[in-house]
C-alpha cells in the first residue's frame, strides 16, 4: 500500500516483517548483520590472544554431542512455539493489544543482547543506559512534559510503572508530616494542621524539598517519610481509581502497604470513562469529611474498552479543590495502553495541534478519512491535559509496537525521584562530565527495579528513532488501527443477521470506541435470557482462541471479558437493555460476557481490502455459529439420552 | 579443553560462543534456524491468504527509504555498542558477576521473541507459561524443595524477587491478627496475645489458612491482612538483614511500606558472613524485649565478597526461638548471586551428597583438583540448609549464565501464594484439565510483576534442559570458576612485589573466597597512609574499567567497591591491619577501597593456561602501576608549577 502522507517518507508496511514474512530478505539480512558485527567484535578484541577453543577441541565427541543436544533442545522449543503460539501478526487476530512488532526493535534487541548490558548500573551498560535516558526524554516530550525538568525510564511493564507512581505519590505525601517532626524543618510548615499537611499540592511539596536541600537536611527529613518509618495505617487517606482500572492497581495498594480498602472506585459513565459528575461528588465529599486524598488515577485506554478518561476534568477538579478547600492530591495517568496515541496530536515539531488544525491535517493527508469522526472532542481534551499530570504509565510493548517486555513511567518533575532513590557502594559512581546527572539518575538506585536488559532500552530507542513520536511517525501507524476500528464498529452496528438452519443470530458493538478497541456480542434473535447470551459469547470466544487448541489453524482469533456489576456498577445494564433484554435480566445475572478486539493491525486500512475482509469474516462468523449450534445439539441429545 | 567428567557428556566449551567467537558457525546456523522457522510459520499460516505486501510495494521509494533508515539506525546502534560495551566474554574481564552467556539461551530468546508471548496470562503464552512453570520446578528442586509443594517463577531480577519475599512474609505475618478480628475465625486463635499472634511460625499460619479455606472465609480474612488494610506502623517488628546485604533490601523496606528504620543490620564476621554469635544475641534480645521479628535474611553469595552465610545456623536459631520463647519468624535467602552453586552438591538424581562422598567425587572426576579446598565445611552446611528456608531469590542472569534480565524467586510452600494473588476479568481463566493448577498459578495475578517476556522463560528453560542443575551440569560449569578463583587467590597471596622505577607495590587478597569472588588491593610498599592506598586502588579501577574510556582496547578489566564502616562495622579493619596499617588509620578513614573480581570464566581452569595468564597479568599490572605513577608525577609537577 503506498504511503499517502505527504510530509513523511515513512512507509508503514516497511516497518514490520509482515503476515507472510514479506520483508524476510531484509529482516534476515539485518539479523545476520547484527550477529556478524558482534562475532567480529569478539574476535577482534585483543587480536594477540589465541583462540581458546581449537578445531581439534570442536571435533571431540563430547563437544559435538553438546552441540547436537543444543540443537535438539532448540528444535523442541521451535516445535512447541509453532504448536501453540498466537499469530498476532495476522489481521485474522483481533484480540488483545497485540500485533506484529517493529523489525527495527526486534533486530536492535538481538544485536544488543549479544553484548548483554545491564541497565542497573551505567558501568555495566555505558551505551544502553544513555539510550534509556533518551527514550525517557522521548516519552516525556510526547506527553508534553518539559524535557529537562521531567524524567522517564523503562520498566518491565505497566504494572511496575503503576507501582512506581504510587510509590512516589506515597512518599511525597508524607514529606510535610516528616518536616513537622524535624526541628530544623518545622518552621517551614509552622501553623499547618495534620490535615493541611496531608493536603499540600505535589508542586508545593517539591518546592519545599529544594529548601530542605539548601538547609542540608533533606536526607534526614526523607528518613522520616514513609520510606523511613513505614506507612501509618489509614493516615494517607484514599486513592481514587476508576472502576475500569487494571487489576494492577489493587496489587499496588497491597504491595505499597497502603491497603486495598483505601481504594475508592470511581464509577464509569456510558462510554466506560470515569463519570465526571460522580468523581467530583466523591472527591468533594471526602474532602469535606476531612479524608485526605492520596492520589487520583485517570485511565487513558481502559484495558477492556479502550476508553479515554477526561484527564482535563481531573486537572480542573484539582484546581477547584485547591481553591475551594486548600486541598490537593497527586494525579497519575495509567496510559499503559493508550499513551502512544498522544503522538497523533503532535506535529513534526512535537507541538500539540489545535483541534481544527488537526482535523484539517488528518483529512488533507488522508490520515483519518471522511466518515470517521476521530478524535471526539472530549478524547482530544483528555490527551491534551496529560501534560499537566504528575506521572504517566505507558507501555512500548502495547501501542509502541515493541516486543515484550517494555513498559515505562514518566514523571513531570524529576525532583520527585529523590524521594525514592538509593545508592549502594558498588553501583554509585562519581561522574565529572556534563552528562553526569543523566548517568547517575539511571542507576538501579533511582527506580523500583534493579537489573534490567539494556537490550530493551535499545529496542525502544531504535523504534523511536525510526518512528517519530508525532503525527509523521507513530501517529500514522496508530491511525490505521483507529480507522479500521471505526469501520469495524460500523459493520457490526449494521450487520444483517447470521442464519444457521432455522436459527438467526445478530452481532452488535457495545459502544463506539474512543480509540481502537471494539467490544461486541452475538445474540440469538428471539432469545431473552442473558445467561444464554453470555454462554453463546463464551463459546464463541472458546472456539476463536487458544482455548480451542491450536490457534494456527483457526480462521479468526479474538479475546473476551466479562463486564460485571462488581467492577462496573450498573453501566453494562445500558448495553444489556439496548441488546433487548429486560431490566430484570441484568438484575439477576449481574454480568455480560463480551468479545473484545483491539484493532492494531495496519493492514486493513484500505477500504476495498476491508470490505473483502469483512465479507470473509461474515462467513467465518456464520461457520463458527454453526459449530456452536452443532455442539449444543449434541449436548442436548446426550442430556436426553441420559 | 577435553571434558574430564566421566559421567557426563557435556563439554563446557561447547556451551558458549567463545572469546574469539570460536563457535560462530554453529551459533549463526542456529540463529538462522530460529529465524527461518518463524518466518515459514508466518508464511504457512492460512496459505490461502494472499501476501499483503507485494514486490511492487516493496520497490516504492518510500518503502526502500524506510528500510534504508532502519538499516542506518541499526548501524548506528552497532557502532555505539562496539564503542563502549564491556567484553564480559573474555578472561581479561574479571569484575562483576558477568561472563559469556549460554548460546542455547541466546538463541532460545531470539526464537521465542519472534512469537512475542507474554507470560502475564496463559492465553497470551500457552507455550512459555508452561516453560516458566518448569523452570520454577527446576529451581525448587535444586534448592531441595518438594517439587509439588513448592512454587517458583521468573522475575525481572533479584531486586523484584527480594520484594516478593518481603511481600509474602509481610502479608503472612498479619494473618493471625486478621483472624483475631474475624468473628468466624477468632476461635482458631483464641487466647493468643497480640505478641503471640505476631510470633507464630510460617508453617503454623499456612496450616491455619487451610482451615480458613475449609470454612469459606479465607478471602474475608485475607482482606483484613496488610493486603487489605495496609501496614500498621511499627506493628510488624523488625526485619533482620546482614550488613553485607544488597541495597535492594533497603528499597524493599521502603516499597513494602514497612520503613527502613525497621531493618536491623546483622554484623558480619571476618569472612564477611553474618556473625552467628551476634545474630543470636540480637535475635534473643529483640524477642526478650517483646519486639516481633518479621523476618530474617541470609545471603548466599554477598554482592561484594561472594560470602556464604551460615543458613544452617539461622534454621537452628529459629528452632531454638520457637522452643525457648514460642517465637518464630520468616526466613528468606538472598541467593541472587550464589543460588546456582547448589547444583555443585547434587548428584544426577538431585540428591544432596554427603560431604565425604562429594569431596571424593570432586577428586575422582577432577572437578575440584587436589590443592583446592572447596567447599569449606561451613559453606557446605549453609547450602544444605537452604532446603529448609521459606523462600529464596536466585538470578539465572548471574551464575545461571543466562543473558539479562532473568531473576527468580522460589517459595517452599506454595500455599503462601494465596496471600498475594489476584484475579482480573480479562486474565482469569477457567481450566478443566489436569494442568489447570499450573496454568492458573502463573498468571500475572499471582506474582508482583505483570507483563513479562515469554522469551525469558524460554531462555532459562533451554539453559536448564541443556545444563542440568546438578553436578553433571551447572556444577561442572561453576566449578571451573571456583577452582580458578582459588588459584587466583593463591597467586595474589604470594605475589612478588611489582617494581616501577624505584617504587615497589604489592598485591594481596582480602580473604580466601567462599565461592568465586576474589577481592584484593594494591599497596605501595612503605606507604602507611590508608587514604593513599585507597587512592591507588581507585586509580587502578579507573584505568581497568569503562571509566577510562573504551574498554575494548584495555588489557584487563575489573570492578571495585568500598568496604566502609557504615556498612560493615569494623570488619574491614581486620584486613587493613593485615595490610600493615596502624589501627588509627582505620579509625580515621573508616573505609577501604578494594578491587573485586568474580571469576566466572571457565577458560582458565587449565593449570598451564592459568600460569600463562597470571604471568601476562603480572605484566599488565606492572604496566598499569607505571601508568598511575606517571599520572601522579605529572600531577605533582603541575601542582609544583602552580
Amino acid at each position: 500500500m503506498e504511503n499517502k502522507n505527504l510530509t513523511s517518507n515513512l512507509n508503514v508496511d516497511a516497518l514490520f516483517l509482515g503476515p507472510k514474512s514479506e520483508n524476510r530478505v531484509f529482516f534476515q539480512e539485518m539479523m545476520d548483520y547484527a550477529l556478524r558485527e558482534h562475532m567480529h567484535w569478539r574476535a577482534d578484541f585483543h587480536p594477540e590472544d589465541a583462540p581458546l577453543v581449537t578445531p581439534v577441541d570442536q571435533h571431540m565427541p563430547d563437544f559435538r554431542n553438546t552441540l547436537y543436544r543444543t540443537e535438539g533442545i532448540l528444535r523442541q522449543l521451535s516445535s512447541k512455539l509453532k504448536t501453540t503460539s498466537v499469530p498476532w501478526f495476522s489481521p485474522r487476530y483481533l484480540g488483545h493489544m497485540n500485533a506484529d512488532t517493529l523489525m527495527v526493535s526486534n533486530i536492535a534487541y538481538v544485536m544488543t543482547m549479544l553484548y548483554n548490558p545491564n541497565n542497573c548500573a551505567h558501568e555495566a551498560s555505558p551505551t544502553t543506559t544513555e539510550l534509556e535516558v533518551e527514550v525517557g526524554r522521548d516519552l516525556c516530550t510526547m506527553f508534553g512534559y518539559h524535557p529537562n525538568k521531567s524524567w522517564g525510564h523503562i520498566t518491565s511493564g505497566g504494572t511496575v510503572a503503576n507501582y512506581e507512581g504510587v510509590w512516589v505519590a506515597r512518599n511525597l505525601k508524607t514529606v510535610p508530616l516528616a518536616m513537622a517532626q524535624h526541628p530544623k524543618a518545622r518552621d517551614l510548615v509552622a501553623g499547618f494542621s495534620e490535615r493541611e499537611l496531608l493536603n499540600m499540592s505535589p508542586a508545593a511539596i517539591l518546592d519545599l524539598t529544594d529548601e530542605l536541600k539548601k538547609r542540608g537536611i533533606f536526607e534526614e527529613v526523607r528518613s522520616l517519610t514513609a520510606r523511613g518509618v513505614g506507612v501509618k495505617k489509614g493516615q494517607l487517606g484514599k486513592f481514587l481509581v476508576p472502576m475500569s482500572k487494571h487489576y494492577s492497581w489493587m496489587k499496588a495498594m497491597d504491595v505499597l502497604g497502603i491497603g486495598q480498602e483505601n481504594i475508592v472506585p470511581l464509577p464509569v459513565d456510558e462510554h466506560y470513562r470515569t463519570d465526571v459528575a460522580k468523581m467530583r461528588e466523591i472527591t468533594f465529599r471526602l474532602i469535606e469529611e476531612g479524608t485526605p486524598i492520596l492520589g487520583m488515577v485517570s485511565v487513558v485506554g481502559s484495558t477492556e474498552e479502550g476508553s479515554i478518561d477526561h484527564v482535563d476534568e481531573v486537572i480542573r477538579l484539582r484546581e477547584e479543590c485547591e481553591e475551594r478547600y486548600g486541598a490537593s492530591f497527586y494525579i497519575h495517568v495509567d496510559a499503559a495502553y493508550g499513551g502512544y496515541v498522544r503522538a497523533m496530536f503532535l506535529d513534526e515539531e512535537n507541538r500539540f495541534m489545535e483541534y481544527d488544525e488537526l482535523v484539517k491535517r488528518y483529512r488533507a493527508e488522508d490520515i483519518i478519512p471522511a466518515g470517521v469522526a476521530w478524535p471526539k472532542r472530549e478524547v482530544y481534551e483528555g490527551f491534551k491535559a496529560m501534560a499537566e499530570v504528575d506521572s504517566i504509565t505507558v507501555d512500548p510493548h502495547k501501542v509502541g509496537y515493541v516486543q515484550y517486555a517494555a513498559g515505562a513511567v514518566c514523571m513531570k518533575d524529576k525532583r520527585i525521584v529523590d524521594l525514592i532513590s538509593y545508592h549502594a557502594a558498588y553501583v554509585f559512581e562519581e561522574c565529572g562530565d556534563d552528562a553526569a546527572e543523566d548517568k547517575k539518575v539511571v542507576l538501579g538506585a533511582s527506580i523500583m527495579e534493579g537489573s534490567k536488559a539494556g537490550a530493551t532500552a535499545a529496542a525502544v530507542w531504535a523504534a523511536h528513532r525510526l518512528v517519530p513520536l508525532n503525527i509523521a511517525g507513530y501517529g500514522m501507524v496508530i491511525a490505521r488501527g483507529i480507522v479500521t476500528a471505526d469501520w469495524f464498529h460500523a459493520k457490526l452496528a449494521s450487520a444483517e443477521p447470521f442464519v444457521v438452519g432455522h436459527r438467526k443470530f445478530d452481532v452488535r458493538p457495545v459502544m463506539h470506541p474512543d480509540f481502537h478497541m471494539v467490544d461486541f456480542t452475538f445474540k440469538e434473535i428471539g432469545n431473552d435470557c442473558l445467561e444464554d447470551h453470555n454462554r453463546l459469547n463464551k463459546r464463541m470466544y472458546e472456539i476463536c482462541s487458544y482455548a480451542s487448541g491450536r490457534t494456527y489453524t483457526n480462521d479468526f482469533l479474538t479475546s473476551s471479558t466479562s463486564l460485571a456489576s462488581h467492577e462496573y456498577g450498573d453501566t453494562p445494564a445500558i448495553f444489556v437493555r439496548e441488546r433487548g433484554f429486560a431490566a430484570s435480566e441484568w438484575e439477576r445475572v449481574q454480568s455480560v460476557y463480551i468479545l473484545r478486539s483491539a484493532v492494531m493491525t495496519h493492514f486493513l486500512r484500505d477500504a476495498q481490502r476491508f470490505e473483502e475482509y469483512w465479507s470473509e469474516l461474515r462467513d467465518i462468523f456464520t461457520a463458527k455459529l454453526a459449530q456452536i449450534v452443532e455442539m449444543e445439539e449434541k449436548e442436548n441429545e446426550q442430556l436426553a439420552a441420559a
